[in-house]
């Protein structure tokens, strides 16, 4: 797999109102958009850090699993997107040849209209894992 | 406060020997350097992924803060370091001013001889958060 960067830090938090004075206020970072991704059941935030971007997740429903992660663990990092060079379907080719376990078997749209697709925490160390094209 | 990028991403495993196929073979990073940090009772591997490095922590003591983190929540990210341009004391006191809460109050040196202080997750929405100076 060629990874040029990490894309984003994805961090749920229960209110992003009630979080971005801090990111803003404190590290000064800068929020450049809002958006609700519908299926995930997640209001998101973007602020750009170096080529990075920081998403904040707020649940919009109980039933999403953001709001599942907050009951669990409450707020915090909640996954690692990296960029892929050569596209997510040939990233998720070359993982299934190594046998890690998927939970996106084909790549999807996510945040920002970019094709995504996470990988399965037990076959990545425990950490909650996406893969990235622009 | 003026950061420039994400400096790393850490990591707690249970085994760095373990984990290092999935990141190497996998993601297809690269490990450049191996290190103890003594007074945090870690064994730390470095990947470069773009201008981030991912850090992966292994505890060497039942004591070590990292083997207390595997205990309560297993393998997963435990913290996100911002590289800061002003330097760590300048930040620190920034921080002082604005209320946050501080773990470190005066920058330390960490891995790799960079001077790093940590902000305590009550003032930070829930995440370990570092600030580093090269």
């Amino acid at each position: 797999m060629n990874i040029s960067h990490i894309e984003h830090i994805g961090i749920a938090v229960k209110s992003i109102e009630e979080a971005l004075p801090y990111y803003e206020n404190v590290l000064g970072l800068k929020c450049y958009a809002v958006e609700e991704v519908k299926d995930q059941m997640v209001k998101t935030a973007f602020l750009k850090v170096g080529e990075t971007k920081i998403e904040l997740l707020e649940p919009t429903s109980e039933e999403s699993p953001i709001a599942k992660f907050l009951e669990n663990q409450g707020t915090g990092i909640h996954h690692i997107a990296f960029a892929v060079e050569d596209g997510v379907a040939n990233a998720l080719a070359e993982c299934k040849s190594q046998k890690v376990r998927l939970i996106d078997f084909e790549p999807r749209k996510g945040a920002e209209g970019l094709n995504i697709a996470f990988l399965n925490p037990k076959s990545t160390q425990g950490v909650l894992t996406e893969l990235c094209e622009q």
